[in-house]
């Protein structure tokens, strides 16, 4: 049977929580998706921290440290046999008679986490790239923190989906410029340089995303922080979309949209081996 | 023992759910909360009949009609015996395997309501008013939705009872129009007329917001349903925010601004008189 680790015990799947857990009635809670690649918890470390980030943005303290959370975590994975997948883990504020406010700093936090047994993409995703659609932004502006408030990002995905897209590239309705996609950070390449969004409060600063800003520095490649617009994206060379276990995923073409990125995806493709020695050679 | 309403049941408090609830993993929910005044549910089914709007614009379906929901939250009031508070209803989309998509629309929603058993705020309250901050509104931009997604108005309220204010009114950064109040709504007088932001995708269209404009309709009193201005505010002779069970409270000052608004509160009296009929009289 499946376990979940609650508050540090291996507990059965359905959990009791009370209705006043402040994660069920507000999403005060934030979370973390770790990839799982051949028995290895990747960059385990660097998503707990930003878990811990994300809570103190939001002045949730969850009464571990990063090193004890790291033991439970690996306990759960060794104790479901994950060995390729996902680590879900989620942190709520806690229980309060219900107010918008939380008032008592001494609330206990409630800490869930559990595994998914996922296979990897299909290769054709990722020799061929995917189609995505464009659609507004309509988050919050905190989107750095990596809150339980995802209504936004599931209609968008939805959105895409029921399109027959695998992702919606998402940009802000008053200057049209291109933040990131509903589960994914965006980038775009124009005359060998590599374009994506400034780490601001517009976006959530992907893992996954900072590891291919380290790649590019050792590949000596050009990168830009900066923002940049929907034409600019439909006008690029190459775009590709980065996230947790899917890794890079190469954007084959907009719906809606008369273009296609089919001819050539050479330093997307590079990237892509380089993130593979990392995540496979660990 | 308490007894809370689970899809139907009316079962114990501490509920066991799936940890992958939608509700509980992206606010993949709406909820209302429903005033009970003397025993009486007020205006019970136009919270319900906004519960179902909330629930189709995120493409949820409830699975029952406003009726049948009606006649078990009157159940759950009674089985509680609550004659004054609250009553909240949440419906979370169902669970899915993790995904931001929800893909089948066979999903089966949760349904879930329980009582607060709630005094009243005390006279002093409604006869002096309450302090208030001005506070940036980040809020995606579908607060006509009543969804679960509520951090950023958490954020708010406890910033502002952290600064020893009542509520925190919201204003959008681009262009300084006041929205509404984290979990309020905001009017203001001016030379006798209300105004009031229109009932668009940046407020929710609160129950009692609507009964304060048909009052006024009554009183024969102007009202403009218009944006207005920080400081179209800081300079009205009235200011008051409205919401279910704390129905109209008046606002006496903006804590970190050099204004109060204690030398009248004559057209905000008379619509709380109003008001205070259509709730006690039922």
């Amino acid at each position: 049977l499946e376990k979940i680790l609650l508050n540090g015990e291996l507990v059965n799947r359905k959990i009791a929580i009370d209705i006043e857990d402040r994660g069920y009635q507000f999403g005060d809670g934030v979370y973390e998706v770790i990839g799982v690649y051949n028995n290895i918890a990747f960059k385990l470390e660097e998503h707990l921290e930003r878990l811990f980030e994300s809570a103190e943005k939001i002045n949730m303290d969850i009464e571990l440290t990063i090193k004890q959370l790291k033991e439970k975590v690996l306990k759960l994975k060794k104790e479901n046999l994950l060995k390729d997948g996902l680590i879900y883990v989620q942190v709520t504020r806690g229980i309060t008679r219900r107010n918008h406010a939380y008032l008592d700093n001494k609330i206990k936090p409630n800490l869930i986490a559990y595994v998914l047994h996922q296979n990897r993409l299909p290769s054709e995703v990722y020799q061929n790239g995917v189609p995505v659609i464009l659609t507004k932004d309509i988050r919050w502006l905190r989107c750095d923190i990596k809150s339980l408030n995802l209504l936004p990002n599931v209609l968008a995905k939805q959105n895409a989906i029921e399109k027959g897209a695998f992702e919606a590239i998402l940009y802000r309705n008053d200057n049209i410029t291109i933040t990131e996609g509903s589960s994914t950070n965006v980038f775009v390449i124009k005359d060998k340089t590599i374009y994506t969004h400034p780490a601001n409060n517009y976006i959530l600063n992907g893992i996954t995303r900072q590891i291919i800003l380290d790649i590019c520095i050792k590949l000596n490649l050009k990168v830009q922080e900066i923002e940049f617009s929907k034409s600019f994206l439909l006008n690029a060379d190459e775009v590709f979309i980065s996230g947790t276990y899917i890794d890079i995923v190469p954007v084959s073409r907009v719906l809606g949209e008369d273009v296609e990125f089919t001819n050539q995806k050479s330093i997307t493709f590079k990237l892509m081996k380089e993130l593979n020695k990392l995540t496979m050679s660990i």
